[in-house]
């Protein structure tokens, strides 16, 4: 999506260890006239699914997954992420590794909120080494319902979030997609082979 | 507002320790056809006040904030929260008490995004003690900026997190207002004086 790749060229900072900062207007500044576009896309893409619940996880993947779930007029829940050590009464949970944080973490989403009657788009801001996503498919499937699909902002393509997501079987859409980047700020984008 | 206190006495849960649990609307699973209404009375109460920028604490407050930023055409903000020995480089910071929590912890913002030129309207879910709400004032008297006032869904006015915001001279907005509750479910709004 070009608003988005424009976007990530103009302000994106490419930071040593493959972390890309868009901090600016995506996770802690917030453009939501973009984030909108964004989300205006993805109903565009996964409108014909019957969505009944759009998931993401907290906190960044919050605004995007708000603005999808007023386009696809369903509700949106938020996986929280807490301490192993807490555990995950009544909840659907699925334990993940936050690379940025080099910590472990277990994603919770209580068990009241989804059923096997539901299907659920997951939406996040990034998709690196698909820790987070891989958590909440494994959360839907804990479930029973039917999942959609995956939609993210970003792509990095070189890590291998992308290929464990579709290996799962499961449709993946990133508005825009980096292939390669290197400091002190080269961001390449994935053109299709 | 009608809509919001008819949804609370259908779906509110009251806890011990005077804790409301709404987390099949507001802070886990997400009714954002719900909160966009409540995103356009904030936009009615604060329109004229010229807000440059709209502020919140993740990870609940960010769907407000977010649906209230697609409403005022203005970027939305969310204070990180981090534990107090990591610091706050280069951030506008507030430490704050969570009391569901029982822990102490930094919000921070970074001081890119926030300036004296700014006008900052500070949203959340819930108003108890008043410790994010003060903690994102702190932050926002940091930078400079004004403050265009504080809107909250739900305050529970029985805690001092009100009082204590207009004493320090700030408009508040509430948008339900519980002056007593008591389990199994007992909730009474306040009417005015």
């Amino acid at each position: 999506m070009k608003l988005l790749e424009d976007r990530i060229l103009l302000e994106g900072q490419v930071l040593p260890g493959d972390i890309l900062k868009v901090d600016s207007f995506l996770n802690q500044q917030v453009d939501m006239q973009l984030i909108d576009a964004l989300a205006g896309e993805f109903y565009r893409l996964f409108c014909c699914e019957g969505v009944t619940k759009i998931l993401t996880a907290e906190s960044s993947g919050i605004s995007i997954a708000a603005a999808a779930a007023l386009h696809f007029r369903v509700p949106m829940i938020f996986a929280k992420k807490t301490h192993p050590e807490k555990g995950a009464n009544g909840c659907y949970f699925s334990r993940m590794r936050s690379y940025t944080r080099g910590t472990d973490c277990l994603l919770t989403v209580s068990g009241r909120f989804l059923s096997a009657s539901d299907c659920v788009l997951i939406l996040d801001d990034f998709l690196a080494r698909g820790s987070a996503a891989l958590g909440m498919l494994a959360i839907v499937r804990q479930s029973g319902a039917k999942v959609a699909g995956v939609g993210v902002a970003i792509e990095k393509s070189f890590q291998d979030g992308g290929r464990r997501i579709r290996e799962a079987g499961v449709r993946l859409e990133s508005l825009a997609v980096i292939e390669n980047m290197s400091p002190p700020g080269e961001i390449v984008f994935y053109r299709g082979d």
